[in-house]
């Protein structure tokens, strides 16, 4: 027997490649900050965790496959509050955000078709693609000018008729870019000239600092049959071990055909949507209050990177991500060097090297990215562990 | 924008495609026995439903892409009790058998490849294919012979070089077949002798009657490379909404080939995990219980199919379907006309038609799935409107 062809091209995820160097040393006694993955530290909302101690049915049955009416329902809700007006015809709850950029993929594009993605981008991109035989298209951003969408004329320029899609990620992972609505407005116009769908992946809407707003895909005027919304509520309410994430589209046929996808794997997890669905009326002031923490965190690991000598970063207008380009010629090395050769009192620290983020190869391969999801002690120790270490690593390399 | 052509060419459910016409119907005051869908209504164990209520972290956070390592040891055990001896690294958990399948299929085929599985065959499996760009080739079994696997030369006469797998479901949803160790052993021979993988879905493990023994693919000596067991929770204990499957191999290979699929989607659902892994340890009791319940039904239900002059359907040896030929030319027209035009005091009962299980074009036409799945006493009313309704049907049509 073979493997087959896709099984041997899948990227290892570079963000978990690294976890068995981190976990020799954890083995070692040694503590390890993780600032590698997107992990909040933030407590779930006890309105989604009380769903689960107050289940009382006597069966844990199947839902439909479009998802639970009520959670549906409950979602129109809470769109409607963000300035997003959609039915709860327009929406089917899938298993996390993967699986609702799975089930798009496999609906818009054939067999070797083409998504234009700016890159660097979530690296589970690749993997969706993959996995439903799609080609990502890389469209190169640049840390130098915190990763702005190139001009009309470069998206342009990688319009093939193979291309069935625009994706984005807004605000961005692994960016921390956010878009603004002329922005948005003009990949909509690249999409609807061209006839391509664009795929918007909005999972931090909540995360926006500065006061800046975000612009949906769904709120372009004229645009209901190109666009394609997913979601998640992994980072909104901090828990991504529910897995509830969603689709939301106003064209009706790729929401049909999505749900015959949908249908074969029966439904999302059950007790999950319920938690899901708690968290819709919850307070600004709880969105309000998690911004504001991760604006300290934000501005702590930004200022700390400012420090280092050759860093180069922008600060980053949304989600909870920095990517840094750093004085070392191999991120990657640097990032195992530190796992396994550099400790302070028994502590380290693990990021991940960005240049699993790229398509293009060769790029960022001197950058990382940070996720500043630690409590504001901790991330102020790992930063110092990461700017002394890179100083080390330096006078060794 | 177009819909790509798998999208086009997925099949929609026909388990749940009726399912209009039920809405429908309920809404107009009309209560119907579901006989259409493998839903449960034995209870969901305590041990299982208290893991929700005590769950006590404050974060609800991701797992390990493979499965939670305390469920996958609780997993060995499990296995062990059923004679299948496996380590926690044999173990990638998933979200469901759906995703345990979707997964398997990408890690062994190539786009255009083949599966060759005995039809009729669960319904999805056809969705699962499509979803993977496999073909699934059919290997015709007979109601008349209670779906016994034909010849191995006619299992042999369809191998090409695209094929890539064997699939079975032992035992067999929709059939109610339960394929003996010589039969295991004799397809492992022809998989052996064409290296090809054989895939075995084994969710129904538990539901054997008549003192009948499971065998399971892992089971076969000298195996362990072509051998790939998917499994679910959904049956076993009465939690299709938990969506907690696992696939088990010895192929290293495979294996590692996978869990770089698993990890593009992250993990599989947090406490829905725990809550699987609590049920380990049920005593022998919860089975035999369960299964003498649904002994009873299977038999009711095969009593009062055999009243029916022109049904042919043998009595299923396993877990809880039963398809029956009826003296009907359409049997999707009579089941749409149950839901539509026959009441009995305002009640009536849908089931499955039955072509839909397979992938030859004209079988199954005029026989339906039952799933024998609700208590003696409704079981039983659903039963006599399906013999009145037939009766009445076979006068008009």
């Amino acid at each position: 027997m073979q493997l087959s062809q896709r099984a041997v091209n899948m990227q290892a995820s570079p963000i978990r490649k690294l976890m068995p160097f981190a976990n020799k040393t954890k083995n070692e006694g040694v503590k390890v900050y993780h600032l590698n993955i997107g992990q909040p530290d933030i407590e779930t909302p006890k309105q989604m965790l009380d769903v689960y101690h107050n289940f009382n049915e006597k069966v844990l049955a199947y839902g439909p496959s479009q998802g639970l009416e009520v959670y549906r329902q409950n979602l129109v809700r809470y769109y409607k509050k963000n300035d997003i007006s959609i039915t709860v015809d327009d929406i089917i709850v899938t298993t996390a955000g993967s699986e609702a950029i799975i089930l798009t993929m496999l609906a818009i594009g054939n067999h070797g078709d083409e998504v234009i993605v700016p890159e660097p981008f979530y690296t589970n991109y690749n993997g969706f693609a993959t996995m439903s035989g799609l080609k990502l298209v890389p469209l190169t951003t640049y840390v130098e000018d915190g990763f702005a969408l190139p001009s009309t004329e470069k998206i342009t320029s990688l319009i093939t008729p193979k291309t069935c899609a625009i994706m984005l990620c807004n605000p961005g992972n692994p960016t921390g870019a956010v878009y603004s609505k002329s922005e948005i407005q003009r990949i909509a116009e690249v999409a609807r000239r061209h006839n391509l769908y664009v795929v918007s992946d909005e999972v931090y809407r909540e995360f926006i600092y500065d006061g800046g707003t975000h612009t949906s895909i769904l709120d372009i005027a004229d645009f209901s049959d190109n666009a394609i919304m997913v979601d998640s509520v992994s980072k909104r309410y901090s828990a991504c071990g529910a897995r509830i994430g969603c689709i939301v589209s106003r064209n009706a046929a790729v929401m049909t055909a999505i749900l015959k996808f949908a249908q074969a794997r029966l439904c999302p997890p059950t007790i999950d949507q319920l938690a899901a669905s708690a968290c819709v009326d919850l307070e600004p002031e709880y969105f309000a209050n998690i911004l504001a923490e991760y604006d300290k965190r934000r501005t702590l690991v930004f200022d700390e990177l400012q420090k280092i000598d050759g860093v180069v970063c922008l600060k980053p207008k949304g989600a909870f991500y920095i990517i840094a380009k750093l004085p070392v010629e191999d991120a990657e090395d640097f990032a195992i060097w530190m796992l396994t050769q550099y400790r302070e009192n028994d502590e380290t620290v693990m990021f991940a090297p960005a240049q699993g983020f790229y398509a293009t190869p060769g790029l960022g391969r001197n950058e990382v990215r940070i996720a500043y999801i630690l409590k504001e002690e901790d991330l102020k120790k790992a930063m110092i562990l990461f700017r002394n270490g890179l100083a080390k690593y330096k006078e060794t390399h």
